[in-house]
């Protein structure tokens, strides 16, 4: 069915480093995106540019395209969420200039770029890119089952929306701490524009979820940890499939099972409780095992935001006396973080 | 994400009956299509037409585009396998002439018919359509995990082509030739184009699988029985994802497990052994009770082709005294298959 694959490194990279737009954000609860960006990849992070009048700020360096693309910027990222993931009328001029200016435009937004007409003629007209990250790259392959080389950990979760992206980014900061060569392999929207690259699987056609899983973490040198994003649950009956073909095509070594504190069935449906942390890893290593005989759990990633220090760390250790694994919240990262990576390690 | 959710019964039935288009197809092995429209809607095929000179024949009335829009049909389904799917160019006038008729035109090819210029013209100069049975249709929902009213059975596989499809067709069937109200659910394209509605489950976007799955069979009669076409297997490396979406939304009150008499790995990859029967019949059970905690396995379709009629007898008790469950090959029907129906309504 397929013409030919494309080369996982090149097929999905994003233009670097960023301009980061900011539209016009009243505050910086509509700038979910960029502070992503500040705080896990200040080195692609080069200023912010905003509409006039606009207030919110990531504390950047101030830059209008430009003087952004004189100093190295090649992209400007759209950095502001808005209500329905539209690309808002007022951001169009400024979106227009930069494309002028030389930069490609990156956006997370629901609606495509390329069907804004004026971004459209502009793009074309400059020889410029609009990439729409949640638009898959063509070309993904089917899966083959083939192991690759190198090591790979992959975060899973109880449920949706509980830290997986934030888990394998701490992970990968502390491996690469360690000193040991790593990548983050983004899966969603927010972590390819961390990540500069990676595919949004959920998007991805179901046929090729695990071939495009295979793709994102390609063989490596032995020593080398790929540190994968997850994405859903195998436990949520709207996406355990894709959370399935993700856990396939990645073929992790290592398994970090995320959990929240205190959440106990699926969020937003009825009738769907939580499996125990037992059950959970046992579940997991079992499906992952189809394609990894050697995969393993190497402990928890408990998010315990809304507790207070002393109520986290009781949280954390009642859960390791529980079920005997490792247990950290790395947002609270310390001790307990740093013996969760050992065991990710051992 | 979704501006609505797409009403089942309409969104994706396809234009009925059929006028078969056998192309220039030089003898029956690339007919397949056709063969199985004959064999398993003999009520939607009203005639077949093919290429001036062309010699395969199905043994159907043969009509022009003409007298077969006057006899009753209102599509044109290409019949014929091609090299790559392609829709070949000696058809095209063929095509033309039929949408100039009052035809629709329904394909399973890869190519995408309005992707022929001259296709394109004639459908929007006569107000037809042009279907690819391989495009999902828009709208799908993300899946709810909600119980649907009815009952709904579930082909699966250990591997991937080994009769899911044929198992699914030949159980509606004996259901309802015990007077029981019956829908074969089709997933894939030969079984939309016999059932005249479904869905390509592997053609849709991961997120939405479990969703489509569950518009596949709506809220039914408690005593209706929707019978789905399954689609891959849970136990391969490539498509598990498709299988376990599919497998969520369905809800499957009852399982039938289908295999392959003498095959022992997966078709097609390397180090990639099926699971034994009992564990391919656990390992999906267990699944399946996440949406539909009654779900439960009725037995085995053991597909014995190749076999003499005692050697497949030996299989089928060997697998029943092996596993504790009916098994039966319901291309060889009998007794046999009798009592995995039975099973199935117990």
């Amino acid at each position: 069915m397929l013409d030919r694959p494309v080369e996982a490194s090149a097929a999905f990279d994003l233009p670097k480093p960023y301009l980061l737009f900011l539209g016009d954000a009243a505050d910086t609860t509509f700038l979910k995106t960029g502070l992503g960006l500040r705080d896990w990849a200040p080195a692609l992070c080069i200023a912010e540019h905003k509409c006039a009048g606009a207030v919110a700020t990531l504390g950047l360096p101030v830059m209008a395209p430009r003087e952004a693309h004189a100093a190295g910027a090649r992209a400007l990222v759209l950095s502001a969420a808005s209500i329905g993931g539209a690309i808002r009328e007022a951001w169009i001029p400024y979106l227009v200039e930069a494309i002028e200016e030389g930069l490609d435009i990156v956006s997370g937004a629901h609606d495509r770029l390329g069907d804004n007409p004026l971004l459209d003629q502009a793009a074309k007209a400059c020889g410029r890119r609009l990439i729409d990250v949640r638009t898959p790259p063509p070309g993904l392959p089917i899966a083959t089952g083939r192991r690759r080389s190198g090591k790979r950990l992959l975060t899973v979760g109880t449920d949706c929306a509980l830290g997986k992206k934030y888990t394998a980014l701490a992970i990968a900061e502390a491996l690469r701490a360690r000193g040991l060569d790593t990548d983050f392999r983004a899966t969603g929207q927010t972590g390819i524009m961390i990540a500069g690259r990676g595919i949004p699987i959920d998007a991805v056609v179901s046929d090729f979820v695990a071939g495009a899983a295979e793709m994102l973490s390609p063989d490596a040198d032995p020593a080398h940890w790929d540190v994968i994003e997850g994405q859903g649950s195998l436990f949520h009956p709207s996406y355990a499939g894709v959370s399935l073909g993700l856990l396939h095509g990645s073929q992790p070594d290592v398994l970090v099972l995320c959990h929240a504190h205190g959440r106990d069935r699926i969020v937003g449906l009825t009738g769907y409780p939580l499996p125990s942390i037992g059950r959970a890893i046992e579940v997991t290593l079992q499906q992952a095992q189809l394609t990894n005989p050697e995969a393993r759990c190497a402990g928890v990633s408990l998010n315990t935001a809304g507790l207070t220090a002393a109520e986290a760390a009781r949280a954390i250790s009642g859960l390791e006396r529980d079920w005997g694994v490792p247990v950290a919240d790395p947002i609270r990262g310390g001790d307990a973080f740093e013996r969760l990576v050992d065991a990710c390690l051992a």
